[in-house]
């Protein structure tokens, strides 16, 4: 097999087979199909698609080009989680314990953030000396013992995804559907876990800015999991503008430690509602909508969702106290209120510029080596469909660094659109795929 | 500027500017933009291909990225003639020293054969002691005093097309129209002559297959020449049997010969007669058809392009008796006719195919650092639309080998295909493309 006629095959409209899909992605990750062929291969791709046995042979092949997680060594049905990312997700933080006190075991796998996006482990390394870097045999035993345990996703997770990705981001060949539906399940299949429910956002802030855009992506990646005999479920989520108030690590542990004790606030809680329901479902810890909720609603009330934050962070080396007591979370030095220049009602915030607001501040990474300062971030008062008036506060910024702020504070109120006369809040969720 | 940026553009479907193309060309040259950003433009090329402005910019700046040769030295209008390749394409051999005697400059860079086409400077080296490898000096000297030479091209001509053609050629994107002809015409603006005359093969020998898109290669070309201030012709002529009769470097050497003394294959020397006709006109030898036929008629009936040839031979090392006397140039030891094993008309003949004999019997190059046979190859004593009686000769294959004729000679018969009905002989020249 030579990858010279794989691309001239797709080049010309053909379909590849199983077998040339296994032997492309073996042979790339193996240095035998050199950088130039396989761009070609993916712009080919962009152009001429994938069709849906192509694609799924490719997500295996990705999926089984590093090691499969064996999470056979828990009991019960291991459910995983996924977002497409955005400003302010702070989702798996409140959600994963949650399940968890439900008696669904979670077992989830977690990058950190670059760019303008957080990751979800640098927002947990805001409990001083919690860490994800554990073992495999660490991982299990906790997920067994508390139902719930995070690990960062080691180097042996689908190679051929990170290899193939890190050249489509410089070839421009990111944005097409089955090589991003493959890239993401690739590495959830090959995490291990029984079911998968996806949040796939969509908006200004989104990787997906169109709502025909998110959801065709939530049917590849559905119909991929299935395929692979993994229960999956994708919401359609908003991410027109940051989810919840809180934009930055520390505050956004906060917010979602909030949203434990049943005082998040109501976007931020009601995705965790229905994302946490279909986790109860796809995990056989309740057999409809109706009863997922009630269950979900009743860990929140009884504290019990909140308790088993505190036992995981604990599990993990974290200080627990901080879940009972935010203010021993990292806290900035400068926190100072950003008052709007003109008065209406907010009609759009460009979702993107917020996050790149809190990167600023100092709270994300522009590289992968930057260091990042957890204290620091923003959290928002108004959001789309608020009336504000002028001098009215927009958000509390919060920094360790003067010259940044002031960096911060102008590129943050070039985000916001007003408009004169009343718009409508945004709609959270915008449906469920399962099928 | 970011190579990312326009390769998104590209695919996007937007225009490149003459900037954005001049600084990809020579960061490319320079290795500043790798192969894998490259191979991903091309295919998006592939995909959206360019108008007559990004094309005609991208030849320039590939024809800009080395030596431009200066042949100012040159009196008068120098002439450039460039084939697209064929099976038996001895043309340039003739061709040159009929021009040169009419009184037009031809100064000329050629390469060498490369698989089963042959190239002009091994079939030019049947001549003992003839050397392509001359000074710029000797080459401009050479041309004022005969009024023609040949130089092997130099690493120095468009290294841009050079370093992007060999990537094309492993990225399946050689074939689309823009990047062919900026590539071949590249070349012939950075050698310096004042007008091109252009033979686009077409057929099966031909790298366009069909005549549609040798027109629009033709086409392409002219518009680039003539953009660039070159009067500049293109011929589209057969490639769907082999030129003439033979093929195999010696044996072409004396086809072309045979031509000049009036004695060649008639379709063979119509072909330089009309590509003649246009390198008289451009070259200013001639103001109509009907003046350059008469001129070449008359080089060629009193012995004048004959004895051109032979101090063209001499001015470059080689043995000009061989010019009179062709049992001078190389011969094989074994010479065997071949007969057909059915009767019929020839209906058709796989061009290609006639060329990989010659290369098996040892006369082409299958890697660059093949050495070749200069005396073997075949010679056609049948074309298409002729009959055949079984067991009559189709062709005389000269080889010095036994195991390599007894090979050439089963793919030979391979070649043929007979009809029972008579069939017509194709036509040589498909048109002249001229604006």
């Amino acid at each position: 097999m030579r990858m010279y006629d794989l691309i001239m095959k797709k080049r010309n409209g053909g379909v590849l087979s199983r077998e040339e899909i296994d032997y492309m992605v073996a042979a790339y990750t193996a240095g035998k199909i050199p950088d130039y062929q396989m761009s070609a291969m993916m712009m080919a791709i962009y152009f001429r698609g994938m069709d849906p046995e192509e694609t799924a042979a490719l997500t295996m092949a990705m999926a089984r080009s590093g090691d499969m997680m064996d999470l056979s060594a828990i009991e019960g049905v291991k459910v995983d989680k996924h977002s497409t990312g955005g400003v302010g997700d702070k989702t798996s933080i409140a959600l994963t314990p949650m399940v968890a006190a439900c008696g669904v075991k979670i077992a989830k796998m977690s990058g950190r953030g670059l760019g303008h996006t957080g990751g979800t482990i640098d927002k947990l390394e805001s409990f001083a000396g919690f860490t994800t870097e554990i073992s495999a045999g660490h991982f299990i035993r906790q997920v067994n013992e508390i139902g719930v345990s995070i690990m960062g996703q080691t180097a042996d997770i689908a190679p051929a995804d990170k290899k193939l990705y890190a050249l489509r981001d410089v070839t421009a060949t990111v944005d097409n559907m089955s090589l991003i539906a493959s890239s993401i399940m690739s590495k959830k299949l090959a995490s291990g876990a029984d079911a998968i429910v996806l949040d796939v956002k969509t908006g200004s802030g989104a990787f997906m800015k169109s709502e025909q855009d998110a959801f065709a992506l939530a049917r590849e990646m559905v119909t991929l999991g299935n395929t692979a005999g993994k229960k999956t479920v994708a919401v359609v989520s908003d991410m027109d503008q940051p989810l919840g108030r809180a934009v930055g690590n520390a505050l956004e542990v906060k917010e979602a430690v909030a949203a434990l004790r049943g005082e998040g606030p109501e976007d931020f809680a009601k995705l965790c509602r229905t994302l946490g329901t279909y986790m109860l479902i796809v995990g056989g810890a309740a057999g409809d909508e109706e009863e997922a909720e009630r269950k979900l609603d009743r860990v929140i009330a009884d504290g019990s969702a909140l308790r088993k934050l505190a036992a995981f962070v604990e599990a993990q080396g974290g200080d627990a106290n901080a879940v009972y007591d935010t203010s021993l979370l990292p806290q900035a030095d400068i926190v100072e209120d950003v008052g709007s220049l003109t008065e209406g009602y907010v009609a759009h915030i460009d979702c993107d510029e917020i996050g790149i607001c809190s990167l600023l501040l100092g709270g994300g990474r522009e590289t992968k080596e930057s260091a990042i300062d957890l204290s620091v971030g923003l959290v928002l008062h108004k959001k789309v469909g608020d009336h504000v008036k002028a001098g009215e506060t927009l958000a509390t910024l919060h920094a360790n660094d003067r010259a940044r702020l002031e960096a911060a504070k102008e590129r943050f109120l070039r985000a916001w659109h007003f408009s004169d006369t009343a718009t409508a809040p945004q709609t959270l969720i915008k449906g469920v795929v399962s099928v």
